[in-house]
């Protein structure tokens, strides 16, 4: 059977009601509702009226059943957060009896396709997409089989058209600077994201914004452009040291990347915090196991996850949702790797 | 249909080809298949006696069609090697066009409980359990599920009788304090992971072996004992440097003891590899960006995922396996903790 009452206000009718009401067979009732030919036009007109008086309406043709499955796509699986998500992901889907379905599209084409193909045919109640990679006919590919969308979006680049759950990165750059200032640091350098990626615009604005508020004109010789990976971090931070008048203190805008300028200024044989202050962005779990451990921004993954599971259900439910965009608050987590600086 | 071949050898024949055999209509073959009372006894028998001259075989109840799922469950997602094993798992059921359901039981029976009805509603083609903790009736119940069961079990202690992927600890041990002992290190500390668990003796055990081969004898006062997590690493660490004669080298068996017993030496003053060298044991993701970068023991988590994944499809499609256990190979992946001894 291919129908299902849409919403939880509407009256609970049979398809049997419906035949009987309509006259016709509880077949001819299903017949319509799958939009097979062989119904008289007559009998179809009437059935499709008291269909949408009573509130009745077709699902996709795909989720003809409730499959108990959420899937949750992710670009690449090596990144060190994906984990967090899906922590946050599985534990509202298993406690909604629902089944988290993890893939990888590694941003390949073949890939992808064969996850939507997969995807149509196990039916799955709803998607939440970790990437924001997917290619214009992927997208109208997916809108096609009418399931449930919501983009967890840690990058703050979303494509689609669809419900996004992300975290607040400009009050984190804000909150990873006014630590530092706070500290008594003067010259703080930036080791910034991707340009192309918003949340690290936002970041580096909150950067900026923390400095403009201590009175401090930004110098442009103190921000260095990384790629969220660690050899970014490990390279920015040589760069701003070997400044003539080198920063104090330095806020990467990935973990990644701050594990990188440790590393750096290791070698150059300086110590963190003694020497130099580092302060990252994600608080990645591995992090209080650092050496020191890292004072960072939280980004609270497993919350995104929750949060994107708990929206995907209620579109499924076909529940209106409070707003298309959320944004959970980062949290300044302040370990060994921040002090007041020398001299 | 409640029907499917068994075997490869077996002959292809259609459950229709057994009705006209029978000479009985589709829906009754279909009936004798799914036990139902609602047939002739004589009927019933010559249909019975057909199918098991082809080769047919009723499945488990619950796994009536091929879902294109396989259930890969842990005890808890916050493990930083889960995703590394997710990674493996996905990559082989992706290319099979399945769909890898991830579920985590924290251990406790409720969610367990709660999972095994999800997999009998899901009907998933197979479960990897990367967990030995199932309780004996839960055990009971996974088995009377008939699906086919592959056990990933990095700590080397099964307890379901299932086929196993695990890691050679043994040669591990061995690998790391070899090079220790290569590099010139004459006494050097073991901190050693929870005593129950097969793995932590095996890893210990190669530690022993190779001190033995190089005609040092074992001194007991150099073995602590953590339980893999990062506070016994650091405790351990401790306890070891506080000895009148401490070690020059520390052999921690896990990433997480290794990354304390760093911190440790660090509270103290002393540079790591420089005063003292640490070598881990799991080369978790995150190892390559430490400061230093840690020289340790590779699992190979993601490839052990894989074969977990190939060998429980293998079941699925009743392939006879080569071995019930497989240990794959660890790998000594020597980075920047690890230096001849100063002095």
């Amino acid at each position: 059977m291919a129908v299902e009452e849409t919403g939880q206000s509407r009256p609970k009718v049979t398809i049997s009601a419906i035949a009987q009401e309509a006259g016709v067979s509880v077949p001819t009732v299903s017949r319509v509702v799958n939009g097979r030919s062989d119904v008289a036009p007559e009998t179809r007109a009437r059935v499709e009226d008291l269909l949408r008086l009573h509130g009745y309406r077709r699902r996709a043709p795909a989720a003809r059943e409730r499959a108990g499955l959420l899937d949750l796509v992710f670009s690449d699986l090596d990144s060190p957060w994906a984990v967090e998500i899906i922590r946050g992901v599985e534990e509202v889907a298993h406690a909604s009896g629902m089944g988290t379905v993890v893939s990888a599209t590694h941003g390949r084409a073949g890939a992808t396709r064969q996850w939507l193909e997969n995807l149509r045919d196990r039916a799955s109640d709803g998607v939440i997409l970790v990437t924001s990679s997917l290619e214009p006919p992927h997208q109208r590919e997916l809108r096609r089989l009418e399931v449930p969308i919501v983009v967890v979006d840690p990058a703050g680049s979303p494509s689609l058209d669809a419900p996004t759950v992300g975290a607040s990165n400009w009050a984190g750059g804000l909150a990873a600077t006014e630590h530092l200032l706070g500290l008594g640091h003067r010259r703080i350098g930036l080791v910034a994201g991707p340009q192309r990626l918003l949340c690290s615009r936002a970041r580096a604005d909150g950067y900026r914004t923390a400095l403009e508020s201590a009175g401090i004109s930004a110098d442009d010789a103190l921000v260095v452009r990384g790629d969220f990976y660690h050899e970014s971090g490990f390279t920015g931070c040589q760069k701003l040291m070997d400044l003539a008048d080198p920063p104090t203190a330095i806020f990467a805008s990935s973990d990644q990347m701050a594990m990188g300028a440790i590393e750096a200024l290791r070698r150059r044989g300086l110590r963190v915090p003694d020497d130099v202050s580092v302060v990252g962005f994600d608080d990645l779990p591995e992090m209080r196991w650092a050496s020191p451990p890292l004072t960072t921004v939280r980004q609270p993954l497993a919350e995104m996850g929750k949060v994107a599971a708990r929206t995907v259900l209620r579109l499924a439910r076909e529940e209106e949702l409070d707003s298309p965009r959320v944004e959970l608050a980062t949290e300044l987590i302040v370990r060994a790797s921040s002090a007041p600086p020398a001299g």
